[in-house]
């Protein structure tokens, strides 16, 4: 079944079951010139703002689509919620464990400027690179069918990640770490999980950090990519949580 | 510190703290003349069957090393052991799949010739694509450091599955399946996970399957990535049956 979203800003909180939506906009022309949407199929159309729903196409032409709601889902946001604090890193390493880690269900995506980050966000770069993390959470959210698209923060420097998550517990994954993310004993703060980058979270950032209350854990006995490490974490968590 | 591997049938079994370990070949050459490793510098080399020896570098040069054996690691396989069965994927996603659940610490990798697998290999592909995947894998040991590198089976059509996994429990992942991972029972057997391709398990072969005796399983409540799935069920046994 085809799985679309309506232009970011726009909400499903107003609509009820046996009201017709109206999408347009690149989504619906994709859907109706390269997925071939047909009359009377049955397709979803969130929000990502925690509403589904799902019905037959009314009408289709142009770019645009109109399906009638049979089915209405509103889902509330998950709590605990799960952040993922993800160190810029080269290649395309970070945009992995943002499409992964949106998959598996994390509820809010930090770009993390570390200090070994080799790749820079800067001056105009800064909200490009915004975007494109946000668009590829948006299109994971879709392939997963997920009610809520994660938002995607703008880039942070370390020093002010305790600020911006203040009331969240902060988690570093560190190989070195005496304590097991497994064994963690878990309660009602939000989570976030400190990834670095390839080279690692550095010496002095680490003590910056856990004197800002960050509690260093590890991920199993190997050492792990940055692209491999954030999404096995909320996998993890999620069943920790009672998720899944 | 750098990571080596012995040439794969190579076998550190019979060495013992105080030999001498001499490298050759591509992995000493490498680490010569692009990881410019020098003498006196601690180096770790592994057979990727169990045995893992640290110490000082005492001869380098002309694409060999000799390290003196200061520390020894040996480590049984973990039991019960992981399988991923991997269907063979469109673009690298099934490659992404095999490395991360390698990082991860699976102990066995059988590529799996789906219903719906739109890549094949067959006739001189089939040896090259299970080299291929095998040297992923090893690669993928090296940069967690593992001692043991996970044997990669030749490729094996459904019906070839059961035979192959005798005294494994088969675990699918499907979505729509009642039973979470999570919840699910453990107990001594050896687990496989198979997981599909980008287009799922076909009816007919989950039903071939399940007649088999293999469990249907679903990870969380959305659709995953065929490159997600694995490694997340990994990372959620792994810590269920306490290797983490």
């Amino acid at each position: 079944m085809a799985s679309l979203y309506l232009d970011e800003g726009a909400e499903l909180a107003a609509v009820a079951a046996g009201d017709v939506v109206r999408l347009g906009g690149p989504e619906a022309r994709h859907a109706v010139q390269v997925a071939r949407v047909r009359l009377g199929e049955r397709i979803s159309i969130g929000d990502g703002r925690g509403t589904v729903v799902t019905g037959p196409v009314l009408e289709s032409g142009q770019g645009e689509l109109a399906i009638e709601v049979a089915e209405l889902v509103r889902e509330q946001p998950a709590t605990p919620a799960l952040v993922l604090v993800q160190a810029l890193a080269k290649g395309d390493r970070d945009e992995l464990a943002v499409q992964a880690a949106t998959e598996l269900g994390v509820d809010r995506i930090v770009p993390w400027a570390a200090a070994r980050s080799v790749s820079r966000w800067e001056g105009a770069k800064a909200e490009k690179g915004r975007q494109r993390w946000a668009t590829i959470a948006r299109e994971a959210s879709k392939q997963s069918i997920r009610a809520w698209v994660p938002e995607v923060a703008a880039a942070t420097p370390t020093a002010r990640l305790p600020e911006l998550l203040a009331g969240t517990r902060l988690l570093v994954l560190e190989p070195t770490a005496e304590r097991g993310l497994a064994q963690l004993e878990l309660d009602e703060r939000p989570l976030a999980l400190l990834v670095g980058p390839e080279g690692g979270v550095a010496t002095e950032e680490l003590a910056r950090l856990t004197a800002a209350g960050a509690e260093p854990v590890r991920l199993g006995p190997t050492v792990l990519r940055t692209s491999t490490a954030g999404p096995a974490a909320i996998a993890l968590l999620s069943a920790r949580l009672g998720r899944w």
